[in-house]
């Protein structure tokens, strides 16, 4: 692990948690507006709806789009579905930015402040930048630099997206540590030949679907964050 | 003003002392090495030749490059052109680096963390990614994002670097105001549509080069990014 240089950490699930987070904005958005809704429902359909809309994009049945936009389009049809009604274009909008304002998984600030002291630490997301950017200064994020698979119109698993946050920051491949509650983000990872570091997030989709917390293929398996400063001598 | 959401800045000469951080580090070589070299005037032909290049691959003479790059290459013409004898080639790599670690205006740091409350903040700069991130771990400077001509290969003042900035942060063109000690970055800053700061900075090249302070035709003028702060609000 020596030769690592910089973190780049997979955001959706792995830093924030944006179940709880949609659930709580949610049950503010129905408060305010008189609605009675399943969030849990709601907020795993419109999660659910992410990866397939990106693997249209990757095929090219749709042109690219980023994913504010998918998010926005996903939720368009969730409205319908969940025949929420009464909102105007800007209640819409406004909700459609909740994954602006995800919340950290209570370890991830501490984790990363350890971490920034000895790698640089990127983000690399299939998010948008301006996402990105602005759920770092609302969770307080310490990034040095926020890379999304947006610089080059595509996603993540594409090898691609890796190659290029090894290129821009400066540093050989395996140089790069990816840092993902994903197994399959960073099967691609270890492919492109970065290092991986699996950190699972057993409450990413509640507390009824567990994650298993195998891995044996990663350099590093930990447990949060605190545990991948303290397994990286960080 | 008001509309005003993100500051975009310039980084060589408006956040960072070029000049004087080359020469001290040059002082620092000299003494390890046993040299006698006129350190300003050698950090002065090393910024000259920064331009022409720029020029160079922006006329398609030359393939593009990061700024590394084209620093390393200059720097090999002046150890010939000064004499510079007795250094291998991880001491040349090391000083071509010192880029890497230009040290802040005095009021840079306390000004953007002022700055930042408010605006989101991003460098928009000819210097790569890797270089801005080593840089901003460095110097301690709070950047929410660290964007780059290298993002599309171009260099400021190509108009669509300036486009670039406001797409990627996910704001209309005036929405971003551009902050530099440059007036002609600014002027290709306007013309593309954002808002502009002036901040002349008298000393970048020395005591005996004073630059002109005018700029009425920028939308802010500050002395320094306190002043600046102040003038936005932040």
């Amino acid at each position: 692990m020596l030769s690592v240089r910089a973190l780049t950490f997979d955001v959706f699930g792995t830093v924030v948690d944006w179940r709880s987070s949609i659930i709580r904005e949610g049950e503010l958005l129905a408060a305010a507006k008189g609605l009675k809704i399943d969030w849990p429902a709601f907020a795993d359909a419109w999660r659910a709806g992410y990866r397939p809309a990106m693997d249209r994009v990757a095929r090219g049945e749709l042109a690219w789009q980023t994913i504010d936009q998918l998010h926005r389009s996903i939720l368009d049809g969730l409205l319908q579905r969940f025949n929420i009604t009464g909102l105007d274009e800007r209640d819409i909008e406004k909700f459609n930015r909740v994954w602006h304002r995800l919340m950290p998984w209570s370890d991830a600030v501490p984790g990363l402040n350890r971490l920034r002291s000895r790698y640089v630490l990127a983000t690399l997301s299939n998010g948008n930048i301006g996402l990105l950017v602005n759920m770092a200064k609302n969770a307080g994020l310490p990034w040095d630099c926020v890379l999304s698979g947006e610089l080059i119109h595509k996603y993540k698993p594409d090898p691609e997206v890796y190659r290029m946050a090894a290129r821009l920051l400066g540093f050989e491949l395996a140089e790069v540590m990816m840092v993902a509650a994903h197994p399959p983000d960073l099967d691609a990872a270890q492919r492109t030949g970065l290092k991986t570091a699996y950190v699972p997030r057993p409450l990413e989709h509640g507390a009824e679907r567990r994650a298993d917390p195998g891995g044996g293929r990663f350099d590093v398996v930990a447990t949060d964050f605190l545990d991948l400063a303290a397994k990286l001598g960080a």
